[in-house]
């Protein structure tokens, strides 16, 4: 069983704190308010919006070198819903990596709308979390506690791979917003 | 009904023209011993891989203008199997449109695996073929000769969605190339 720190209660944060816990595992789930709380999880989901990455990581870094972290933001420029805000060549990711050199980053669960992770269907498939990151054994376990949790998760590759996985967060943020998928559905992976 | 030129005869090719000829629209198929046999499909595909497609255009380009030009590809390095081609900022349909100034781009097909177009299924959906462009009425005719053939289409937004659906491309290849899902899977789109 893992230890689980969630560093966010909106939507998504809560959705993982739920399938962290049908798994077994126990979960910290820290809101803003929690400034003062440590941070004790061996994997710790920064399920904060990205502008207020930064700040998270100012507030939390130090503590967070030695865990693995996992980002699931997509960086959109929500103004005009036409492009990410991070480099072209670059991901939200590779900026949380570079600023958390002590870390095991992963980039995760911003291809799966939170209902979906609750439902554990997108659509007619399982929910499946597409997981990004430069270490084998941080991808294993956060693989472990998705699939305790009763999803699926699949190996997207190395951490640079998030640059598609944003793309893929983009485009799919941007279908339900002008109504061609619902939140409860969007991309499924099918074996 | 439409008359559909689709340039390429591999098995994107074929699979794009059995979807046509299903939805009754006639086909021409033009391989590369057809290079002397004039286009003269209003909707004109480029089935050919990325590589191939400049000489395409510097041959057939003329031609080309006034009607609406698909691209398919997926401008990878198939070397690396580890980024695109294509400038991060851009996509091999931009390119492409920019090439051909009097032709109507889109992108489309190009995350769709030719099985899940033969089978109208990925895994438990049904096979969905995101567009991409700039002129509403060429999607929608596109998007037209796709549902007539069976399967659903999806309106991606304007030509420079092309580059997160060629990043979706992307890691739908590496995806399929280290086993995660199979040639008759990948990513499914749940309305």
């Amino acid at each position: 069983m893992a230890h689980v720190t969630i560093l966010g209660t909106g939507t998504m944060g809560q959705a993982i704190a739920a399938v962290a816990d049908a798994g077994g595992h126990t979960v910290q789930l820290l809101g803003q308010a929690d400034g003062a709380t440590p941070v004790d999880g061996e994997v710790v989901v920064l399920a904060v919006p990205y502008p207020a990455v930064a700040d998270v990581i100012a507030q939390r870094g130090e503590s967070l070198a030695g865990r693995i972290v996992v980002d699931i933001t997509n960086p959109l420029d929500f103004e005009t819903f036409d492009s990410l805000t991070v480099p072209a060549d670059g991901s939200a990711a590779a900026e949380i990596a570079a600023a958390l050199p002590q870390s095991r980053v992963l980039k995760a669960f911003n291809t799966t709308f939170a209902a979906t992770l609750a439902a554990g269907t997108v659509g007619a498939l399982p929910t499946t979390v597409l997981i990004a990151g430069d270490d084998a054994d941080a991808k294993a376990m956060l693989a472990g506690i998705v699939t305790s949790g009763g999803l699926e998760a699949v190996d997207a590759g190395s951490l640079s791979r998030a640059r598609e996985l944003e793309a893929l967060g983009f485009l799919q943020l941007t279908l339900a917003v002008n109504e061609k998928v619902s939140w409860t559905g969007g991309f499924g992976v099918a074996a």
